[in-house]
């Protein structure tokens, strides 16, 4: 039975965010992985090397990291030390690890398993370096933080800046292309897709990249230039360029970019995009959408 | 002498898709990497190691993939394994791949050589190694499928999912941030240019990506989401979002995505886009395209 | 004091393309990578071995990008050699590299030294590579100017081709997903966003790629098709999809594009967006952008 | 419960160098390799990639001869590639190398099991390696079998010319040193210490080195040179110097060697010392030993 | 001025074997780093990557110790992890790493520095990597010691059984083809040449090992065999081969070896030769050595 | 015809030691990697990556030396570099190297070709890295110098302290385990088998170490401890302990070592043992040597 056919991802009675949730989930992941490992020998050196050789989640985690954004010139045991040393001390960005394994494994349809998640995902692998590369940027260490952003742009094709501040849930979907600014903020439960740009606007210092609320879901090849607000749970069709703030529960689609609904009178959604990920609902109301 | 000026494309009286064919190609790949070697001895250990120490086509690619998939916890001997296992085992595999090598050399000017592709392509290695993750995913072995996809994400920036169908005599033009969900199909004859999504619509699983028809040229930076059918013979312009179906033999281009031509009366053309690589002969009719 | 607070920007005195820029230049970047040693021991391994330990800044780069490039068919030491010979004996190469890392330094406010930018900016470090297999290529060593393409590509996600000729002054800003054709021109101080493409239009072959004048900005994600003109000056936002000329100092947005201020009477802007980076001052008169 | 606690190192009524023989051995070596890996996962990825995750011992053994003899000018796939086509091929070779597993496993009371000397013997490893290399030789393969050696003398330290022809069931015990000559011979069921030398004796080519019949043992640092024979049976004390024939079940120590009873009369033993290992039974007659 | 110039062996008022030592050692050694660092750019990358970037000896020795035996199969990250665990929290190894370092310095003239010893003697990473072996050996975590010890006599052609004990203030000197089986015990103070074995008498199991006493000198090539007692301050000449026991303070020469001064009346030295290291003070007495 | 049968060992009318010599030999030994790469594609690569790429013979020993000799924490470019640099700027250097391979091509009947040399042997290796390490201690470089050595050791089991001068023409043959010290001399068209010691006598620094005249041969095993003279041509018989002087022409043998015809009258060769490489016709004047 391949580990994707033993799923619970919603453990009872355990509250998120919790040490024990933590404890759960990396239990829940070494069961995985050992199923696979019996089920596909071929895979099973990389699972136990990866995950089933590890007594947590962070030195699993931090062994993958290593090996995977080493260089010649920047070698996996020096990396992995960094990588174990921040996410051991700090319980805040392991509770952000928990939280994106549980969004990946809930938003994203393709993601069969935690364990896939943790050794495959782009997005989920840069987002956890890039925690640790802003922590480093966070305490003046701005050289290494800025070598690691290097590494993870290099290897991921994502490109973070270490001092970009990013929130909880977060998926970054397939991930590859993406590119936020120092001064970009990523609220809370927020799903981003592949090729999205959280730009600059100028070659002037200072507070200059886009806000992203909580919940908010931006499709993939979407470009946000600019100190501008996307209010809590909107959503940013595919493609769209967007250089104005967008109000919360709206739905920006096209380029130029527009309110779906008109500018006005926008039509506002329930749901939390960021969540739901419902990519294409507004078209009906795209108008002049006329293939 | 150049590889690239002895080149004689079109084999005469070898039918396409047979073995001959197929002995004929890698012939020519191992001429044309001689004639290099000659000219460049600093080439020379890349090529003798990658073709001309190779027996077959298939011991050819499997060994440059393994080599350039592998990573320090899946071994290049692993991977050689797997992919030489494969291809020697399917002939419809190496048929594909004789094919995809015909297309980029006669379809891209910039292709120089067959043996240019073979080597060089991220595309087109890409296509290869992913056809091998989808022949694990049918056969159910999906975690290795999926630790497969992962390497050729981070690895060429393409993106693409086991489940996919791919057909024959594709190309992936320069390729970088091109991605494929796993209910997509791609028909024969395609040609697919870099940073193109054929993408889902949420988080429900099911059939949720596009279906793309024989011929069909989809042009760089378009994004198309959902369960829509491109019909054969269609060209997606560069940077286009389309959300719906679009007829055979037509051009949608823009964001949103208009047919040119218009809905009712759409202007259809007589080539096969896919094959022709015309991207831009709509213009004179993008009616509102006014620099 | 970390490197990036002992800035000098402008030295007095010295002449742009210069010998003594360039000595300078180097002994600023050893001091800054002198100064960001002794403040983080863990990077002191990294700046020593790529350049505290080398005596030219041509060393400094055929090292680093010898090992950035190589693979395990195509060796560092080669690459290295490769680098070294040819950055050693062409003044005008070493002379561009010099305006690269100026232009960054100036016009990227995220750049907070020259050794950040000379060692962890992908699209620095491609453009010089690139600078390496356009000389093979103008010297008919095509094979292994299409291998390190292809190198590029894999590495830092940048696909220019060894045919394309660059100017010098030019910042790749972020860089993943560049895509240069064959008979691209771009000139002296142009300034390129992540996910640019100035492609062809078709399977012919011939000069059929843009040309992009002196001081030149492009956004993010703009695609620009065929054998068009970007006049000096000139401004593309992102996202845009250009396939006809656009006049100097005029700003095309939008897909497909228009010129800001009208057809006829497009609006002329004195700066240099290539140098100014103002990405978005355009808006206002963006006539139907309506979010 | 280790592996090395579960053994049958005599499994009942299989005939030694059958196929079945072989195949119970695999089996067994799985069943070893297993119950290591669930008793310390920190070996578990280090045993499924070098034994569980191959499907025959020759596939192991490939596997694991081809990633310690690589380097960064002979890949790994390549001499996997060429091990596994030897051994798939060559019965006689797989069954010599069932005979020495066998050997250490019983000579060597540090065996502790035939996992352990498959995987960390390299006497065994350089055993097995020299095997192929004179297969080449004898194909006429020379340049590739001298590169092998040379691979095989600096990773194992063990020089052994590819000329050498060498019997089954030897156990080269801790190896570091060894040195044997192109037209050296080893019979069967010989036991090798380290350092020791079957050297030459000049710069004349031609048959010029030792003939060690079968059963023979070999002290540690023996050093015997030219074109001598030693008889079946025999044992040659650590540490001795023999440059002439040494009699059938006899034992020459001493630097120079001189045979334990004496020239005229030397003492005879029953056992076969290749295989008893006993090294030092002979010193109460060693004449003048009188520390 | 290089590090070794700069040379305290002896602090003043530390007690050998206390945690001051250990950091007055520490410290001593990144001095000696940073001068060699300084007056040496070629290695400053190397003695920062294996010294300057750590914060205490066990961590140098973990990294440096992990990078030099890691494999292909046996990852860097991993061995580094399991040499930190184990240095860190036994005191008695990182005493006996102090007690080593300094009787290289003390006893080997061609030890300039500490730093030196640590990272360029063989013998010393050896000797410090067979405590961790032997430390898993003594948890019955028997399979690992033993790919340990495989891996250390690859590497470092010094093959210690995991089960053999060692004393402190061990010299290795040159230590290449050192081989010391497995109930073999080393003392304090002992110093042993390279090419000693300290071997076994057979195929049986049990103790049969040498047993070598405090302060005990071992010539270079000294073969050694049997469970024979090597008595305090004894010396055993080069060459030597040796079965049965010596007492102490005396001196054993020759194949096979003698008392010096004969068996009755052998001659006692004041001196304790594994800390004086005088080599060949017995010459004279060496009866018959006629030259 | 693999090279080995295409050998003009003495090129007519070329001095040796001139410029000639060495592209004479260089020409020869691409000739001879030619034919071996045609006869034998599986080697191709490795040959054209070592030789047949590059422009000159010191060029292609700095390369293989750097890719041999390398670590994860001293990097092949780097190495390369040292090595590039000294052997081009030091003719005598260049000079030793093709003495060297005459050397090995005429007195070693194993030798088959230059090539086989350059390439595989690692006491030929080993050499040449010495004299570059000799060189850097001579400029007191003394750090680099010993971190060189130990690389040496590790890689090829040579140990030769820098400090060592060493002349030309020398066959280090098979070499594993060779032991050479700091104050130690070795003279022009030296013979040294494989585990021979060059050692010192205690623990004073000073001049300590053998010197070795011109044309000796010393065998398998030999040990040859402190200040003594071996005179020219004299000849150590493999596995003798030698603490005194040995007089030029003559033979020592045995442990402890004799002189054979005895000390009043030894017997004096006219041959020049270390090029006739004769190294057991002393056997029947051996008085003792009864098996």
């Amino acid at each position: 039975m391949p580990a994707g056919e033993f799923h619970h991802p919603s453990p009872p009675q355990i509250p998120p965010g919790s040490m024990e949730e933590e404890e759960w989930l990396w239990g829940h992941i070494k069961t995985e992985a050992r199923l696979d490992a019996e089920a596909e020998p071929a895979l099973a050196s990389y699972l136990y090397s990866t995950i089933l050789s590890h007594s947590s989640l962070e030195r699993s985690l931090s062994f993958h990291l290593g090996n995977k954004l080493c260089s010649s010139t920047l070698l996996s045991t020096l990396l992995y030390d960094l990588f174990l040393n921040i996410f051991s001390t700090d319980a805040s960005l392991r509770a952000a690890t928990v939280a994106d394994l549980r969004a990946a494994r809930i938003r994203d349809p393709a993601c069969i398993s935690f364990s896939h998640c943790l050794l495959n995902y782009k997005g989920f692998l840069a987002c956890q370096a890039h925690r640790v590369a802003h922590k480093l940027w966070t305490q003046s260490r701005k050289p290494l933080a800025l070598a690691l952003q290097a590494r993870i742009s290099d290897v991921f094709a994502v490109d973070i800046h270490p001092g970009a501040r990013v929130g909880k849930g977060i998926l970054f979907d397939h991930a590859t292309g993406v590119v936020v600014g120092e001064t970009a903020v990523i609220g809370n439960n927020v799903s981003i897709l592949h090729h999205v740009t959280l730009g600059g606007t100028g070659k002037s210092s200072g507070d200059r990249h886009p806000k992203i609320g909580d919940g908010v879901l931006i499709g993939a090849g979407a470009t946000i230039l600019g100190n501008v607000m996307i209010g809590e749970g909107a959503k940013i069709g595919a493609g769209s360029v967007v250089l104005i703030d967008v109000p919360p529960r709206t739905t920006a689609v096209g380029n130029p970019a527009r309110l779906v609904g008109g500018k006005g009178q926008p039509t506002k959604h329930e749901e939390i995009p960021g969540e739901s990920m419902d990519h294409t609902s507004f078209m009906a109301e795209w108008s002049d959408y006329i293939i």
